[in-house]
């Protein structure tokens, strides 16, 4: 049967693995976030990677975000289906079948995209017509070596066909940025600008993101918006990165102790299907809270195995629950089907990963 | 909507990301392996880890395979409720709320559990009562250092102390054992084997397992079944060990490039959503068959960045479509819903992968 709890529940008393969100921490989390976007004046966009829950996304508008962000069709379809109605997908859209999906989207609900070659604007030209045309903004390469054009000029000459293009609609810049690289970021943004504005082209938005630089978005003051994901739930990494500390992070993975083979050794029930193989710079998979010392050195799929020989106190016994602070909240998100809430450790509610597996 | 794929499609005009599995690669692992386990008179039980589909473990039992192995009790009811009746869950059952499931699936099918720990025995011996008992198997650590009692001696204790408990039944030794290492483990199996007939315990199963080691079953003389997984569709890990060649390997996670934003850098649609972060010892993160001397050296959820330096020849277009061998197969059955079976490029076939997710 489906994995259940129930409302009230003590979260020691859950099977494992599961990942259990914090409620207070979410919201302070959410509330810190669009106070700082408030009083730099700029829109916030959240990133609905991290949760895929349309509960959550609400929160995150009703605090005073504009819109929302998904990186795939079949993520944004959930979120329409839901009724959001401002969705920018930060993805090149190429293939009949998605295309065809885009279509539909773009005719029920306010849609986005973003392109960063002319093959992707060619497929979008073919697709959309005046009546209803697809608002499309240029990704840019500021320093993150992703996808992205390389210079303003590229972006100026793609600025271009858009704006020729009789179904597409140019709406602006976007850049998923390096983190802590606010100052060359700002420097393409403005050049991209200075050109498109030379052109006659209005650029009504530029889109900034990420979690990691979030509270330097104001040294980027060409950006018009901002996105982000992480920040909702918060991780190990993002702790690490500074935006954050080890307190906020509103995730942890409970796992139970399955066996003490050795006196150095727990297993845990909390493999890469629990916790991914996401390492992020980490050298271990996770830091358990009750046992900071121990470290998780290995997954299998379905064990982890914990090294507990730098713990100087009390050490895990069989049947035992932990909490795993996660590397990477994003990717654990993708994995289960639901999760619980929970609020001084008792269950508020279970929701399904409305979005989770839509990856194309 | 959910994934589609239409029988006889062309499965290079798929939605990607997506794993195709090719049909005659699968039906020849699968007879393959067969043949050896029937030459050397060994019991063979593939662990349904890798595929999580009833339809192929179906195809494992029809070849041959006596009963099949989970490792979740959560799997084992998917597999219970598709009409599996031979069922071995090769983990520490523990908690209230798993202990309950199993007691409900040993009432409708044979099921057998492994354990470790006087812990969980002692859950076991709570939960179970003669008019129906429960299989129990002792897990052995034979050198792969995960879970598993640590000597012969200890596997006595434990296996007394089940046979004196009303509810459960003694009925054999498991081990996951580290690859290549027959000798070491056909030394432990032994050993425990003449400790326990010395005790007058009865010792009718001994389940070796893995597929890095398959082939060298026949020099594990003691063991009366093995247990394997991966080998159904085999990846690109199984090809350096030795177990099959890289043309045995039947998933192939398809994936369109959507940026070349460089000469040298190609960005693909398949992220750790797609292939996971398992590196398994590579240095990347799957092979491009098309592209052999490409590198897939970055993922991030979404996103995979390709490294094209080292290409001589062509390079690929934004739009192209390209297969990649996973580093790991079994993990990548954990990120879909569905995944699509083809014979020569056309669909055969959409499963779901009804087990997937199932890790409580």
């Amino acid at each position: 049967m489906p994995y259940t709890a129930k409302i009230g529940q003590s979260i020691n008393t859950l099977s494992t693995p599961v990942p259990v969100i914090d409620e207070n921490i979410v919201a302070g989390n959410i509330a810190r976030v669009q106070t700082y976007m408030n009083k730099i004046g700029r829109s916030f966009r959240p990133h609905i990677k991290t949760h895929k829950i349309p509960d959550i996304a609400k929160a995150q508008l009703d605090a005073g975000a504009r819109g929302i962000n998904c990186q795939k069709v079949s993520e944004a379809e959930v979120f329409a289906d839901a009724g959001f109605d401002d969705i920018l997908i930060t993805y090149n859209i190429l293939g009949e079948e998605k295309l065809s999906a885009l279509y539909a989207l773009n005719k029920k609900t306010k849609v986005s995209v973003c392109v960063d070659s002319e093959t992707t604007i060619e497929g979008l030209t073919k697709t959309f017509s005046p009546e209803r045309p697809l608002s499309v903004l240029i990704e840019c390469d500021t320093g993150a070596s992703r996808c992205g054009v390389q210079s303003p000029e590229q972006a100026l000459v793609l600025a271009q066909k858009i704006a020729a293009s009789p179904g597409l609609k140019f709406s602006g810049l976007m850049t998923y940025p390096k983190p802590h690289s606010e100052a060359q970021s700002e420097k393409y943004l403005a050049q991209t600008l200075v050109l498109l504005t030379g052109a006659g082209l209005d650029c009504p938005t530029i889109s900034y993101g990420g979690t990691p630089s979030l509270f330097n978005s104001h040294q980027v003051p060409s950006a018009t918006e901002h996105r982000a994901g992480t920040y909702v739930y918060n991780d190990r990494a993002m702790a690490r990165s500074g935006h954050c500390k080890l307190e906020d992070c509103a995730m942890n993975v409970l796992s139970t102790i399955v066996s003490r083979p050795t006196p150095d050794r727990a297993i845990i029930d909390a493999g890469s299907k629990g916790l991914t193989s996401d390492l992020l710079g980490f050298d271990d998979f996770g830091l358990i809270t009750e046992y900071p010392e121990a470290k998780i050195v290995e997954l299998s799929e379905e064990h982890g195995s914990v090294d507990l020989s730098a713990c100087t106190g009390k050490r895990p016994e069989v049947g035992e629950k932990i909490r795993i602070i996660p590397n990477h909240t994003c990717v654990i998100s993708n994995l289960f089907d639901r999760v619980v809430f929970h609020a001084g450790g008792k269950v508020t509610r279970l929701e399904t990963i409305a979005a989770r597996g839509r990856v194309w």
